[in-house]
């Protein structure tokens, strides 16, 4: 059966499962009022206003009473999914969930797919398709960054801007193809210099959301950060400092650390996600070996790079050589000089020059330095929270290929192109665009984004 | 502070923590309504009906959109708490559901402690001690039996028969205690004949609801089962035939099973706690004694045993012995032979005489049967589940307690004592019959009952 079938009712739970004072079981669609009001002691539903509470029992076909509950009713189309919803709200044991759904599934409703029943919201036009993937980045948010940006784009975000333009887009689309069917008198109802002109705002538009990616995204998923540094300098015991938890083995012997291990820190609402790495080092050692290839690697992937080295071990020569090696990779970076708790401050005065930040990775001197340090560096903080973000790499993608779709129609505009092909380019970009906020959609596609939802929701 | 100061407004999760479509807060006190509209964009819903459904959104100081909810409203004294409640339903993300509570504790609300709902419901004359003892026990209930017990008890259960009885004993203390203001007239206010009519009908009440504690409990916590049996039968096999899991640690080494593993399967509906022992047997091993010491201290707490034998090793006479060893016990139980994958039905024939269930723990032959013996066994097929049971070690101990004072009663009342102590027995038991549905109780009591309740109810 197609997802895009959405004609029976849909019955799940929509809080978390494990032990709570109460549950929420959800049902949407056609027959979820009578569904309910079939097993419910109490007033009849059906004759009650939406968005009002009923106190009641649930009982079974042997009037057996599974729970006494507080049922609440949303009458299509005030609901989240624009159908009759109803949320049955029953104290929080597993067994009496399960009794409660088994209930509603032998009284006709389905259990519900992951996301189904925002799919029904976006299906019955209740949001577009970029909302509803942003309500699932939503759920999923656990900084005060990646929640901002998901409320966002759930309240409406980019997909407004980019609606207005569509519009604009179909009707010069339209306007060619009108021409075509007068193709022999040689008519031209789309004025191409305002075609132009609109083509030009739009990629305007569409640069400044594809420049927001790399924002938007670092804040949706964190700053990717690694350690990097000589063996033995003291990488996973800054890590810990950093975590406060003793995640990674901490060892003397040189080259303990093979295996990338990632977590992550928030600071200032901002995540940084750390990965720690072999160390930087040539080696004799076959998995070593492939521990500095991996690093290196990693360090390409990275935002942000934090070079640790132990004064005891280089001299400030030997790490101006290493910094001027990282310059190469243009990535933003931190020194970190360690063992501020043993050398003397005319020991580490020599490194100033270089900028560092002084650190004692053991005693957790300095910490609070390199934290702020990492926020300047990433040059997040200034940045306007409130603006519209790309977070999604469907949505980027989306946004590149109607680029693409746009500079032909340009060309094709300023070069002797057949009316047929413009109209074709533009109807191009028109589905690109389209594809963004759902406009445009499949059901693989469709599949694709909502299998990703939790259940219940 | 005490428990008992509910003048302020509380705020906890009332869901289960985790990931889940959505999540419910849930405030309750004077300033419940307030609080949550200070913070509220929407309809003003202090302006509101009891049991309705407001849609807005939840900002925080810097009016930064924290979500979009769903307030359900409660006014007193219709609500669980009988005092103002509120419950507002957010997206199921562990960040926002911090961030919102974080704001209502800003803005006024105490984070509640374990139970104190529903305490705030008990002490505002919402529902009796017991019934909110039942709250607890249906939230945590994980079988049909466990549930239809907390359930009955939560809508009412034995409360009114207690509270009605204890009215006309309250009746006659009152009337013996007006005997004492004139004890010089020689007057007897209070029938003593009807007062022992009355102290008989009550004792026959207790009487009946401490009988039903077994019962109650057994489908409360589940039946206690052990499986005996020598060393090397197949006992560790067999439970995790039963438990269709490789719970237990099989193996062919004699007395491998030291400590006792619980665990439990639930055969229509009721749930059977299976004991895995270690063998039993005489043995110079100092460990293996204790543990065979312990398997005998389990049988007596059973209240089923099932004993196990290997017919190649043991023959019929051997068995038998066994079997009248187990008979002295006095405890239920089920002779079951193994091997019925292996013997020939001419072999295990010689056993028919002690009416065993012929099993194969390895190849799980005779499981069914196993299971049907054990429901015949506890005889609590037929019993009437929607009988008044009592369930909670508290409550039967406070009926022995009155039962006990109330005997105290009946000598006084057919043997020459003065009034005065013949009121101080039954107000002695009053008290403890009051302290079963909290008519009479202490902070105490009360902290102890409600920390065992998870927060948020």
């Amino acid at each position: 059966m197609s997802i895009l079938a959405h004609t029976d009712t849909i019955v799940a739970l929509a809080t978390p499962t494990g032990s709570g004072a109460i549950a929420v079981i959800r049902l949407s669609g056609p027959e979820a009022l009578t569904i309910v009001n079939g097993v419910f002691n109490g007033k009849d539903l059906t004759q009650q206003a939406s968005h009002t509470i009923h106190f009641g029992t649930i009982r079974d076909e042997d009037n057996k009473i599974l729970d006494e509950v507080l049922v609440s009713l949303f009458i299509a189309p005030h609901s989240y999914t624009k159908e009759n919803v109803v949320e049955v709200s029953t104290h929080g044991s597993k067994y009496i969930v399960e009794s409660i759904i088994k209930l509603f599934l032998r009284k006709g409703a389905r259990a519900a797919r992951a996301g189904e029943f925002t799919l029904r919201a976006f299906l019955n036009g209740g949001m577009d398709l970029s909302q509803a993937e942003a309500v699932a980045d939503l759920i999923a948010s656990n900084s005060a960054a990646s929640h901002q940006v998901a409320m966002q784009q759930m309240r409406g975000g980019f997909s407004n801007e980019l609606k207005a333009l569509r519009e604009q887009l179909i009707h010069f689309a339209s306007m060619i193809e009108l021409e075509l069917d007068f193709s022999e008198e040689d008519v031209e109802f789309a004025n191409r210099d305002q075609l132009k002109t609109l083509v030009l705002q739009i990629n305007k538009v569409l640069q400044k959301l594809i420049l927001s990616f790399e924002q938007g995204n670092v804040l949706k998923n964190g700053v990717p950060v690694v350690i990097a540094g000589k063996p033995n300098v003291g990488k996973s015991t800054l890590l810990n400092a950093l975590l406060n938890e003793e995640r990674a083995i901490v060892s003397d012997i040189a080259g303990t650390t093979r295996d990338s291990i990632e977590d992550e820190i928030i600071i200032e609402g901002i995540t940084f996600r750390f990965i720690d790495t072999a160390g930087i080092r040539d080696t004799e050692d076959l998995i070593e070996a492939e521990g500095v290839a991996r690093t290196r690697e990693k360090m390409k992937q990275a935002r942000l790079i934090i070079y640790l080295v132990d004064p005891q071990q280089d001299d400030v020569e030997e790490v101006s050589i290493q910094v001027a090696d990282l310059l190469l990779l243009q990535i933003p970076f931190v020194l970190l000089v360690n063992k501020k708790d043993i050398l003397t401050p005319e020991a580490l005065s020599t490194y100033t020059p270089l900028n560092p930040v002084f650190i004692s990775a053991k005693s957790k001197e300095g910490v609070e330095e390199l934290k702020q340090e990492l926020l300047n560096q990433i040059n997040l903080r200034h940045i306007n929270i409130d603006d519209v973000m790309v977070t999604n790499i469907r949505h980027v993608e989306a946004l590149g290929k109607t680029q693409a779709a746009l500079d032909k129609v340009l060309y094709g505009i300023d070069n002797p192109i057949t009316s047929d092909f413009l109209a074709i380019d533009i109807r191009q970009a028109l589905h690109h665009l389209g594809s963004i906020t759902g406009q445009v959609s499949s059901d693989d596609l469709l599949e694709n984004i909502f299998s990703r939802f939790c259940i219940g929701k």
